[in-house]
């Protein structure tokens, strides 16, 4: 099979997750609680952890069933996070993906069960009746999940956040700091693709892909980190300059700007790398979403 | 086998759960999160949910591992919701189980980010690396809790619950509502339980076992409201009268004091009779347990 044409292959992937989330994301949840789920995940945001999972899975010739829900599945885990994360007590943040965040829409009392109900649904999502995803393969993505998202994951680089605001923090420190908060779950996203191989990848595969998925999660948060600084509000569809304004520690105000640009750098080339050492033949997607993560303007 | 002596059995189970969750919620989380966790769950609470857990899974002689970690995952559910019940934003309840709730131990942010990492930990024990449980048996752990705590269940109830105060609701509403809110969890804790027989059960005996599990799902909260007027907070552990302080409809008032014991004695009875229509042996631990319910006094 020929490389893939990235751009041509990303609108097919993005316009199947978006209708799969619109099925998936249950309008008739009870109390408006659905319209406020709908809200938060609809519509809005890049799908780069949907694109992970359905590049890797593509990888690894995965089964394609699981990996569409795989992408949903992690991509509710994001979108509930960055609900509670805007949430008053949190960053109090009100505009997100240039709209209201949810708790300014639909209150914080819903706000708070939306990101719960995103969170349970993640695990539905994974667990499917019928037998187009192999029992094990279920058992496998939901550990996968449960624990990117976690106290040793997300939810615990969340906690190293909110206690470093103020502080002056080393380069390892942030580090760790963004390796759980949001490197967790975009290196969850490759495995949950590589999950979707029957039978499972060999060992030394698994680690160049984990390699891949930790060189591309630290890129992110820096390339973030920079945006923060280099782009305005409207682009970013949220609140440009907010990490400064709010005193929290990042790679531009560790680093300087060039550094956190030359570290992006050298983090994409190692991505790369990892790839190459993969042995996989079909890596030019997984190879376009590092691009992406690194070159983006929002 | 004959019938197990309660008290004892009782005792032990919930030093093994005890146990269990002193082992399995991670002292070591990251800036106090793992304190905020294990304050949420240890060292409290009736542990109803994993009582039932375990003698569903007594009854149907089902997988020892796979019950313990179910009876704690749904343990961490509920006293995940109990956490952000609790927040300022949702009940604003300062006393829970005798003691601060979370969010005036720790903060607004951990707790929200505590009870986060409590839902996600529960589906990490469902998945636990090894052999002790089998695959398919995780996965349809998984799906089982995922769906009473998401928003076809206990999220669902609670954004009712919410949108309901002040309003007078009918017998139908209130039931519907509380079917949710606590009902599901409760079921869902049975019905885990039976998940760890393999090969799976009858239909029969599971429709039955489901019949207990609602029944004793609505009685628990109709005997709820009736403490909630009857008993003190002392006695509860919990702020006493709340409901009624805050207009929330109860079954005291709508049924009135008599009528609401009533139910729950009929509902009792019912529960009752659907192990008899079981078809399982030994369910002397579930006829306990629905007792327990009925006639407890916090």
């Amino acid at each position: 099979m020929s490389a893939p044409d990235f751009p041509a292959w990303s609108a097919l992937a993005l316009a199947r997750v978006e209708q799969a989330l619109t099925d998936w994301v249950p309008a008739a949840a009870p109390a408006r609680l659905g319209d406020a789920m709908r809200y938060a995940v609809l519509d809005g945001g890049k799908r780069l952890r949907p694109l992970l999972v359905l590049a890797s899975a593509e990888a690894v010739q995965g089964n394609g069933s699981a990996a569409l829900r795989a992408a949903c599945a992690v991509e509710l885990i994001h979108a509930y996070s960055l609900v509670h994360d805007d949430m008053p007590c949190m960053d109090n943040d009100v505009l997100r993906r240039g709209k209201p965040t949810v708790h300014v829409q639909y209150g914080e009392a819903q706000a708070l069960l939306a990101g719960d109900a995103l969170q349970a649904l993640a695990f539905e999502l994974l667990t499917p009746e019928g037998d187009a995803v192999p029992p094990a393969m279920q058992a496998a993505l939901c550990g996968l999940l449960a624990r990117a998202a976690g106290a040793a994951g997300m939810a615990g680089g969340q906690a190293i956040d909110l206690a470093s605001v103020g502080r002056v923090l080393t380069e390892a420190e942030l580090r760790a700091m963004h390796r759980l908060k949001t490197g967790a779950l975009l290196q969850a996203a490759v495995r949950m693709g590589a999950a979707c191989a029957a039978p499972a990848l060999p060992v030394a595969t698994r680690a160049a892909l984990d390699d891949y998925g930790a060189a591309i999660g630290l890129a992110f948060q820096v390339v973030d980190d920079i945006l923060d600084v280099t782009a305005d509000s409207a682009q970013l569809g949220k609140t440009a300059g907010k990490d400064a304004a709010a005193d929290k520690p990042t790679y531009v105000s560790l680093l300087g700007l060039a550094e956190a640009q030359a570290l992006a750098a050298r983090l994409h080339a190692q991505a790369h790398r990892a790839l190459d050492a993969s042995g996989l033949a079909q890596v030019a997607l997984l190879r376009n979403l590092a691009d992406r993560v690194v070159m983006r303007e929002n």
